[in-house]
């Protein structure tokens, strides 16, 4: 017997839209990001992927997201956990910076380097900034909260969850669903996936389609992760790929 | 220090609209109902009333009024913990009756006993009635799925989830916000104030209004417990109480 791990991207934010660097700050999902969520319900309940348990982040985004898959799904009573090991990327100090106003200043080579390299992180953010979450109660137990982080730092602080947590749950025989962002699911998927440190960089993940995988009692993937609606996977992932462009 | 404690009955759904009895069978809440939601958690978050932990009943209702107000107070994110113990009252085979025509056909004394007898429960639900729960996935480990219960039945089965699951988050200091249904958080009210099985038929919990409690460390309310809106509490009780009357 396999084991199923549902993964789903929040769909589009108020910063999304903006084309604002949001990592950790608290932004809702627009009408265009509920309309994806309920979407992506609706594939889980189509198609019978039915998740026993949810694993969320604290962020509200991906949380309205789940929320909202699972009632279009009929399982909002399904047990939930969350943490910020499912957080997006802390962008540092570029949170709350216009993408396209920072790829005119910094260049192309800069702009890339901070969203893709998978070992440099931008500046940390002070403290003090508007856009810092120090003093926000949801991190009131969390000791050393990032000031920036690379997607090597985001795969360090989620790895130890989903040993811990998710795995236990698939174990038990429990359909997975982790409502979470762009780069703790990239990174996430590298780990499934084997996927290497310069390799990362090219992969994309689609918002609001739940990419569905099936795994060994090792967690190894037994075949390729796929796509609750492949077509719309391949347009979404094509427009990811385009943001901070003009 | 005194302990918190926050109940918040859902507010209107498809079948209370529909003068329909509702009990366990599924419903969604309709748009006045989301209303009143969202403006519980609004006035959680005016009063600066902020739960720490959130517990539910496995009913979709309940769940989608803690999320609308839970985003209304900007604490999504709080951990989360649900339990059949705080569904409504098993209503048994009077799920999915109209309430003035169960009136008109068995008269109002059998009528009333049916919705307040603390004892008497109305006659157990066949296994094979549409509106029985008998293969619903979320209570599938339950090995003695009610049939039918009184109020009485409803406390015995919610008390040792408050005592084993919520009264220790209570102690380990946090704010705890209990979103249910009419009959669970009577039995809780019944048990925190103390009131006689005779008294309790006549108390009516108004929808969408958090109720706070302050409690000492025996879990013993140190004052009154008070709604967070006063004046609407006291129409919306008046509205409860005449419910199936025509």
């Amino acid at each position: 017997m396999t084991h199923t791990l549902i993964l789903l991207r929040h769909g589009q934010s108020d910063w999304n839209q903006k084309n604002l660097f949001t990592g950790w700050v608290d932004v809702r999902l627009t009408e265009q990001g509920r309309a994806e969520a309920k979407r992506g319900g609706e594939l889980l309940a189509e198609q019978g992927v039915l998740p026993d348990v949810l694993h969320t982040s604290l962020l509200s985004r991906a949380i309205q997201t789940a929320n909202i898959a699972l009632d279009a799904a009929d399982r909002l009573w399904i047990p939930t956990k969350r943490s910020w090991r499912l957080n997006e990327r802390h962008y540092g100090a570029l949170q709350g910076k216009d993408k396209a106003q920072t790829l005119e200043e910094f260049g192309e080579e800069q702009f890339t380097t901070w969203r893709r390299s998978f070992d440099a992180p931008p500046p940390a953010i002070d403290a003090d900034d508007e856009f810092a979450q120090t003093n926000d109660p949801r991190y009131a137990g969390l000791d050393d909260m990032p000031a920036t982080e690379s997607l090597k730092l985001v795969i360090d602080r989620m790895l130890p969850y989903w040993e811990g947590e998710i795995v236990p749950d698939l174990s038990a025989g429990k359909t997975v669903i982790v409502a979470a962002h762009g780069n703790s699911l990239r990174a996430l998927v590298k780990h499934l996936d084997g996927i290497s440190d310069e390799d990362i960089a090219g992969l994309n993940i689609p918002t609001g389609i739940p990419l569905v995988y099936e795994l060994d009692d090792e967690m190894r993937p037994v075949k390729a992760a796929r796509y609750l609606d492949p077509e719309a996977a391949a347009a979404g992932a094509a427009a990811v790929a385009s943001q901070g462009k003009k």
